[in-house]
């Protein structure tokens, strides 16, 4: 997507076999990038949430692996770099998915293979996976098409966090359909949920939306309901870290509060996800590891002061403890239907196998 | 109830016939108060949210015709002084309550009569609220007692914004069970919604249950389904600022939606309120006038910086709008009981009128 004219990724490999990411912890108060040299600052990229998403988790991962080969192509640094990335973050599995690949890549390579067997694989991971999201972005624009027929007017669409550009290495998994229907004329409006305690909302799909000319409103997470009560949302799409078998979907948390919502309502409520979200070894959500962070992120604020420099301000009652799960699971039952790049199929084991059999 | 140990209402007469609030923007970061000498100075107060909570706003009102009534007694500055407070907050009906029973009070006096009779009849609804509020404890602590008799361990409780003492004169409404129950040693342990965009979970239900020493937890507005899911609340309770005919409520925006997650997890929703809540006239929830609040709100954010001293900062992405409805409205059928002055009650007109007939 673009920044001020210019076509970025969220992750790229430099010409000095380094590679460079936007730093989200920076957004939207500045753009910045960051170098990751090593495994370790792709573990502390991860870990920090200077890139988030699960698919930019994946990318991210692969290269940090491939950094690892650069600085010792043995199996043994190969096994640590894979544990390091594989420890950074709990709830997305398509860093497992990667670490896996690029373990399946490497590991029968003899050493002086496997750097730049590992940087190739990296790269192809990135490709791939803008692909699988103009893909997923193609499928639900046929959604948004449909929907926007029935519609007199511009379409409300809510979404909650951020599953656009920035979180995965381009186009987005919830908002690639959105950006196709603006793109192509049809008129949509997204309802962008803050996104409590990160605000990824506020902060990272309304600054994509804002930079890609997309019209967009943030409102609260406690604000949803009230809009669906009132017949201003006509659809949520929202991305997810993980999918079981059973077609539970974890993601980030106050998901399951808007499909409740969306159910009581009637409002369709799809998940966009690229096939590599999809934990084919877990039945049921209530198996998926939900993230404990810290309650800083929930106590704590970062902003612009009047002068443009930021400041981190204590915004509760001095003493008060938090508690910041970072994801929850939203059951199967509320979900109309996911969007992936091979389709659209019904949330549930016999939908999933119906587009991926194997 | 008590701050550093000194017991305060949140709204008291002055010796010199002015009336001082405890200044609630300044909370949670610095315990201070107000003196408002004028019927303009209280709805200042009330429209800026100085005081704010049902009760408390009509407390406040109450005492703002009786300053009217000192500066100038006269029929005409009467109903100014009704239009100018009724005019300040849309949702609430205990300010229209308040402002008819000064009214009933006033408007067949002698103009001699009127600034002592006010006076009176202020401290009358203030000392009522008192007593009203003490009275919800008390019926709710029994419905505490029992859930405590059931659980083995805390209690867990989660509550919405902030219906605790500092949104009443005393006591609170939802809140005033807990400290009963607190106080007589049923141990509990409160979820205190954030409660954005005004956070006044965490800035004031966290500061009031601290002061008071009962244990709590502040989270994410989104966390309360994730929380339910995994049996870690036991029950809600939340206050109201306008229930219908038929038990629709409303309440802060967002509370429908924890709501709905109690019911799609069997966990027990209790609406705490005094009778002056309930609009007779109204049929049902979506007749109920809902306040569209200033986007600022939501966009920007104050707190303390590391010297202690308060910053405002803008979070949210440059030049993106924000939207604020500030109340929801949840459908009589997801709440399990009214809890009042005179006892519990279903959540419809039958059960409100058996305790309440005339």
């Amino acid at each position: 997507m673009k920044i001020a004219g210019k076509h970025y990724r969220t992750i790229w490999p430099r010409p000095d076999e380094t590679v460079e990411v936007i730093d989200q912890l920076q957004l939207p108060h500045r753009f910045a990038t960051q170098v990751l040299r090593t495994a370790e600052d792709c573990a502390d990229a991860i870990r920090h949430m200077l890139v988030r998403g699960a698919p930019l988790i994946g990318a991210t991962a692969a290269y940090g692996v491939a950094l690892a080969m650069r600085a010792d192509p043995s199996s043994k640094a190969l096994i640590a770099a894979l544990d390091l990335l594989g420890s950074t973050r709990p709830t997305a599995v398509n860093l497992a998915w990667a670490l896996k690949r690029m373990h399946d890549a490497l590991h029968g390579l003899g050493h002086g293979d496997r750097f730049a067997n590992a940087w190739a694989e990296a790269a192809a991971i990135c490709d791939e996976d803008v692909e699988v999201c103009r893909a997923i972005g193609v499928h639900g624009l046929a959604i948004l098409r449909a929907a926007a027929a029935k519609r007199n007017g511009k379409l409300n669409i809510l979404t909650h966090c951020n599953a656009g550009w920035l979180a995965t290495v381009d186009w987005g998994t919830a908002l690639a359909p959105v950006y196709m229907a603006h793109d192509q004329g049809i008129p949509v409006h997204v309802w962008v949920d803050e996104t409590r305690p990160r605000n990824q909302g506020a902060s990272l799909t309304a600054y994509e939306l804002g930079a890609h000319g997309v019209p967009h409103t943030i409102v609260a997470d406690n604000a949803g309901g009230h809009l669906m009560q009132h017949g201003l949302v006509d659809l949520c799409i929202v991305g997810t870290d993980r999918v079981t078998r059973n077609g539970d979907v974890a993601n980030k948390i106050g998901t399951y509060l808007k499909a409740l919502a969306a159910k009581d309502n009637a409002v369709p409520f799809y998940v966009a996800l690229p096939s590599s979200t999809i934990d084919w070894k877990l039945a049921q959500g209530a198996d998926i590891p939900i993230e404990e962070r810290s309650a800083d992120e929930l106590l704590k604020m970062t902003g612009r002061l009047p002068d443009g420099s930021l400041a981190m301000v204590e915004i509760a009652a001095p003493g008060s403890p938090g508690a910041n799960p970072a994801f929850d699971v939203t059951p199967a039952r509320l979900i109309t239907a996911f969007i992936t790049e091979r389709g659209v199929c019904d949330a549930n084991e016999t939908g999933l196998r119906s587009l991926f059999p194997n």
